[in-house]
């Protein structure tokens, strides 16, 4: 069986997912404003065996109808929030291979100025750096920016924009050989292998050279989560991995069969897409006895909070809805992984495990052998490539993770101790540093792909 | 004497003011993409006894009358670049006194993310972030961003609305006390003292709170440098720090004063803003040597890439003009201290002086402890606080001053270690950890100065 690919799920706020849990007494998160507290955390997912961490990130928090709920600020509902980039560059000097894989909305950022930032990521970390490519909803960040509420169809029309110019920056402009760093004959770089980008976009408009010189996998690698149409298709044109919703094998199968039909109709190979889903996990001597300690967990989200988290996230009050409605019936603008989910379910029984999960989906329990045999059949039976795990409580969860599961894991021949130059070719072993030939941003660039590397 | 403030002045390039230096067999400055590069400089500044690290910044490069000259790639003058902001958390982790002074401009970045991003550094620095306020007036700059380039007075009308909402969202949406971390109670913050922020500026409109919960400073200790009128007054209405400019004593100390005046205008407490200017030092054994030493490093500038730099900065190409003819008779739109401080020449002496200084306006030489004495004979005379050091290589100058400089400095009583709670005290050791009750800033608090804090 092939090793997984193994990331974990973090965020730069109090409360990941289970709003509420922040006040557990195991729980750390609450120190997410200390370096420290991070720059250990990476130490332990790399001793772990993960191949990266993935931070979540939105600006804005709960505000539905016009009101945010005293509880929101009461639990620090995705709010308080620190940005995430400005933590990658302590965490990558105590690592060697752990990857940063960070959020940033194509709705509020500019392409220019984030094509730099993550140049400069990919630069500090040695080819180690991700991006998860968002669009924003949330209404509440448009009155924060001061821009109009851009519509869910309009959003990906924007966001394709977007990363077409960002592909024209980060692989278009300087060439892969363009920087010579020559001081004996005094030349730092060939201007014959600089040229200037030129875009004209619905969107965006930019004419000149981009500021950074090229980096190890010159774009970070290129993840992405959208459950709509419209994301899906956006993912399987642009993504290399994809984050699957889905809480058994049925629903993460049809998904991963989903993103290998949609990647080949976009003209990409059938192996060009990894797709991971979310994981959490508790082990015990017994399965019933990892059962106690999950209620134990879910014992400290708030209801109340777990409400208004559901309600930022996809504008809906669930309070206010008839109990016997199928979610399905609901009008939303389509873009919602969280009410896409409970699709076949009814309000009621979506608000309940909404309140008890937030956005967990597979939660695994049992001994370490059996949470690691699940895994393994989960794999087999899907084609999923890995999983993103969330913690319950930081750094407890990560270390119980590190030190009973992964062994097993490992004796199970799921997890390997990636050794590669990129966080790329950790993920694609047979490709190189730089986005395939097949991909998009191939097109963008002057010299092709295979020639000069 | 009071002891001076001292600060590096770094840039996220290969040269710094010298263009053409990188090939410079002593100089590291080509190792700038790499993070130990940033972190062995972090350390060695903070055994040096430099108080913070300014990091200068710019989007773009040398672009004129529709044309980058091949020199400008060849020789990286201000191209390529990279993000500065990013380099910041992975030097706090191994520092503990050294403070981080980012630019960020208020023409390209939007406000909200940039005051999160500060936010963040703040918490991360635990107290240590400064913020040196820009406008951008590259037009390349514009056509980069698609955006049209704004006229030099509007850009300081955009400024102060994009301060003016800073400090309502960093100062007035969340009281000091307002988050509790109480997990006995459960609750993380008190909703009553967390705050919407509205703000229907000229440029810039928010509603709703603001994401980060207050770090030590709340504001990052506010930097500006502007020469202009309008640029001086905003700095005196704004800044704690002011970069001053020029090339001797008498220049120095009316530009002081002129702090002062304006300081003391804008309803601010007179020793409410430090001042430094710019400082390059060469020790040897005699002044002789020094300067021999000088000739030595500054043979490594090449004059066409001066040239263009200098262009870039100003918009004006100086082989085009008149050998004979006044710099004051210039027209500009008033904004260039590149222009400005050869305000008294002519083009001929100008050109020669900045292909050979570059942005170094004071060079001292001399014996370290010659040195230590003429910096001190500057600070008594000019009322000046302290120095923004820019080194010849890295990390060689950063070195020799660490070694030689410093040691006569403290002996003459000029340097001290430091240590203060947050960056803003070790600058006004009188003062707390936030802007003081006589900052534009205090307008927008919810709570009075003083009744909290």
């Amino acid at each position: 069986m092939k090793p997984i690919i193994l990331g974990a799920f973090e965020i730069n706020q109090v409360n990941l997912t289970s709003q509420g849990m922040w006040a557990h007494p195991e729980q750390t998160t609450h120190r997410y404003t200390d370096l420290d507290h991070w720059v250990d955390l990476a130490v332990l997912l790399e001793r772990g065996g993960f191949d990266f961490m993935f931070v979540a990130d939105s600006y804005g928090y709960p505000h539905m109808n016009g009101i945010t709920r005293p509880v929101v600020i009461e639990q620090a509902v995705e709010v308080p929030n620190n940005d995430p980039m400005m933590l990658v560059s302590a965490m990558a000097a105590v690592t060697e291979r752990l990857a940063f894989v960070v959020t940033a909305s194509t709705t509020h950022e500019h392409p220019y100025a984030n094509a730099r930032r993550f140049a400069t990521l990919d630069h500090l970390t040695k080819g180690r750096a991700g991006w998860n490519m968002v669009t924003t909803s949330m209404e509440v960040v448009s009155e924060l920016f001061g821009t109009t509420p851009v519509p869910h169809d309009e959003r990906y029309a924007r966001a394709q924009d977007f990363v077409d110019l960002s592909y024209k920056l980060l692989e278009g402009s300087w060439d892969d050989d363009a920087v010579l760093v020559d001081k004996q004959r005094r030349i730092y770089a060939d201007p014959a292998k600089v040229r200037e980008v030129h875009h004209e976009g619905p969107y965006f408009t930019c004419h000149g050279y981009f500021d950074s010189e090229p980096s190890r996998q010159r774009t970070p690698v290129l993840f992405q989560a959208g459950a709509s149409e419209t994301g899906r298709s956006f993912g399987a044109r642009n993504a290399e991995v994809v984050f699957l919703h889905g809480r058994n094998a049925q629903m993460l199968r049809e998904q991963v069969d989903d993103v290998r039909v949609r990647t080949v109709r976009e003209g990409r190979g059938e192996g060009s897409v990894r797709t991971v889903a979310g994981l959490s996990v508790l082990t015990a001597s017994s399965r019933a006895e990892a059962e106690r300690r999950l209620d134990a967990y879910l014992d400290y989200v708030d209801p109340a909070a777990a409400r208004a988290y559901f309600g930022a996230m996809t504008g809906i009050d669930l309070e206010e809805l008839d109990p016997d409605m199928a979610m399905a019936d609901l009008t939303t603008d389509g873009s919602q992984t969280q009410v896409h989910r409970y699709r076949h379910e009814k309000v009621r029984e979506a608000t309940a495990d909404f309140i008890r999960h937030g956005m967990r989906e597979l939660i695994l329990l049992g001994t370490p052998t059996q949470v690691a045999d699940q895994m393994g059949e989960l794999v087999e039976s899907t084609g999923l490539d890995g999983f993103l795990y969330t913690p319950f409580v930081t750094p407890g969860s990560y270390q119980e993770f590190a030190d009973d599961v992964a062994p097993a894991l490992r004796a199970a021949g799921l997890l390997e101790h990636r050794q590669a130059p990129t966080f790329r070719q950790a993920l694609f072993p047979d490709g190189g540093p730089h986005l395939p030939a097949s991909h998009p941003a191939d097109r963008v660039r002057h010299v092709p792909s295979g020639t000069t590397r």
